[in-house]
């Protein structure tokens, strides 16, 4: 962090400040951020799902109308009319225990992720989460004080006998294990989907070791098809209200830009995540929230969807159908049935950051999966997005990246 | 925290949880809040203030024209219109070696505080803080681990000699004094401005014990006349630099429901206070930053000042005039050239709290002033808010009020 403006020592880093670590993503943001590039880096939703016209009608009448309410201080628990929404969202769901007490409105579900670590773990407590996953919850994990132990990922959701395994070496250790993070539905990076079985087993396997699970739950209203429909969450099912808390977001089925998430969870611990978020920023963005309201409450986030999951699923079929057809020989590939994002595993000798300057040469551009791994592993991997192209600029991309990576 | 919904143990606080304390203000809120009142509690700027059909106008056309960008995430240091901005409003104030790199962008002064407290304070390190202060400054510090030690205020400012002999008895009990947080212009909850020699002993002070200076300042701007003009920031002053981080917020001359803040100071220190904030929100808010950044960079801000400034002046006399009427013998206040606050200190002997009730069911409601001290002082003072009520009401209100001191 050397600086040649800083000739200080006063504003030297807290304990946590250290704890915190640099997004590797971003790292590689200005190789491929680059606007000229067919990307499949960027992990974020499609501009061209962003209801305009909607957007831009419902803020200029709250604004106008209501500007006393929408340009003020919100409570720090937020916009009521939001929150009945969401609780009846998680009803729909299958969460029958879903409650106003226990649900906060968050700007994002980053701020969920930072606020629950904050008010759950202490520095040195174990939290167990997926190999690979995803980024921004590692952060905010870290800057807790967790200990970060991973577990592997199958076809079907978390290899349970290795996370039953690194619970007893944390045990052993006379470490404290503290919560199980997950996403999962249409993981990111990996675009698994956990079964309904291994839902289970995974909340059994909490239950067993009075673990949280942190169900982080971004991504299960974009599948594609009826058969792409995820089981319900873990959140769902019996004895999940002991010791879930999920975290769900309107980023992906309206617009990430206007910040509004929730954390649904026991009532106790959604005051002291009230208390958490009242010291981090008071409030969310009142007009964001209001907009979202009318939005979601309006049935027009429901009303989209169809359109946004053929959206989607074009894109993804494509990526899959350019992977049959040029994957080079020994890789394998998820096939996901929602979310934006593919997961690529190379052949094991085949270094994957290694060929990033190449493919961005050549056009194209994707994130290596390294980061994405707690252990070290995963040099091999990549994460493939098929949010942000259409289907044509896919299968040019694909045939680019797949012949560097064939060589 | 007890609720019929909990049953489990799993969601069990951590160390940082435990030190998080309710806001005594909000949780007078269902007293103080209701609308029927005339209310000097409420702190917060006045509706009347806001500019709605400009800012209806720039969001529909920041939307409809740029959807693409300002629906979409940004990026964590925020958008670069707005922080050039920002950067000109602190070299304006005398703040020369703001710079870009050294100008985070955060969803309002309290993630700013909150962000600062992460990056700087240790568990355990001592804080000082203003007698009375901020109460949400004053969250944010003890979620940090601060333990926070109070210094008064005289009518020109901190009290110096105390602020020493606290630094004093701190370095004698083996602590380690990390920061002074200050409000020094039109001070919440008091009103009171730090005269420029103040500021500078301030500095000295801060200099010799090598203490960082959190200079909280959100009212600057909102002075009454020229002669109201508050001095330059501390950040202003030679060797500012090596220790003064800056809070800025356009919450006062703006609105606060569009979630604009920064923090200005040291590049190193602000790349830390980036890795928190991607850890804490991702970004804040694209479309208030958008909006805010057109108004603020098209001048818009700037040209409603003197509106503001004469807004404000004018209820702060119409308080003033009432307080020097009808103030019960004995009593004190603050005369404030700016900012939302009147400070009043009754006769040692008055509980002001004890007399809120009775002034609630007579149609005025107050804040009083012990919740603003960390020393459990202040029982005789209240803090009257001028932003809400128009002269009038104020007269009317201040004539109830004030005759149930005087009882």
């Amino acid at each position: 962090m050397a600086s040649p403006h800083s000739s200080s020592t006063a504003f030297g880093p807290s304990a946590e400040a250290l704890r915190m670590r640099p997004n590797a993503i971003r790292a590689l943001a200005a190789l491929i951020g680059r606007p000229e590039l067919i990307s499949f880096a960027g992990g974020v939703p499609s501009p061209a799902t962003f209801p305009r016209a909607q957007i831009a009608e419902i803020a200029s009448r709250l604004i106008l109308d209501e500007g006393d309410r929408v340009l003020q201080y919100a409570s720090t628990r937020g916009n009521a009319r939001l929150a009945g929404a969401v609780v009846d969202r998680m009803r729909r769901a299958g969460v029958a225990w879903a409650s106003r007490e226990g649900t906060i409105l968050t700007s994002g579900s980053q701020q969920g992720l930072d606020l629950v670590a904050r008010v759950l773990v202490d520095p040195g407590d174990v939290v167990f989460v997926e190999l690979p996953s995803y980024i921004g919850g590692l952060a905010a994990l870290w800057a807790a004080g967790a200990e970060l132990v991973g577990f592997g990922l199958g076809s079907d959701g978390p290899d349970l006998g290795a996370l039953e395994a690194r619970v007893g070496e944390t045990l052993r250790a006379g470490k404290r294990p503290r919560a199980i993070h997950t996403i999962p539905t249409f993981q990111n990076p990996s675009g698994i989907t956990a079964g309904g079985e291994a839902r289970a087993n995974l909340l059994e396997l909490a239950r067993r070791h009075d673990l949280v699970i942190i169900e982080d739950d971004p991504y299960s209203e974009v599948y594609f098809g009826e058969e792409g429909k995820p089981p319900p969450p873990i959140a769902a099912l019996a004895g999940a209200r002991e010791r879930v808390v999920y975290l769900g977001s309107f980023s992906k089925v309206l617009c990430p830009g206007l910040r509004a998430a929730w954390v649904a969870g026991d009532p106790d611990l959604c005051a002291r995540l009230e208390l958490a978020k009242e010291a981090a920023d008071l409030c969310s963005s009142t007009l964001d929230h209001a907009i979202v309201a009318e939005m979601v409450d309006g049935g027009m986030v429901d009303g989209r969807l169809p359109a946004i999951r053929e959206f989607y699923g074009e894109r993804c079929r494509a990526m899959l159908e350019a992977l049959e057809r040029d994957a080079p020989e020994g890789s394998t590939w998820t096939r996901p049935t929602g979310g934006l994002f593919i997961w690529v595993t190379l052949p094991e000798r085949v270094d994957a950051g290694a060929r990033l300057h190449a493919a961005v040469e050549a056009g194209v551009a994707f994130v290596p999966g390294a980061p994405f791994f707690v252990d070290g592993g995963g040099s091999n991997t990549l994460r493939l997005a098929f949010s942000k192209e259409d289907p044509r600029r896919i299968a040019e991309g694909m045939a680019t990246l797949l012949k560097i990576f064939a060589e």
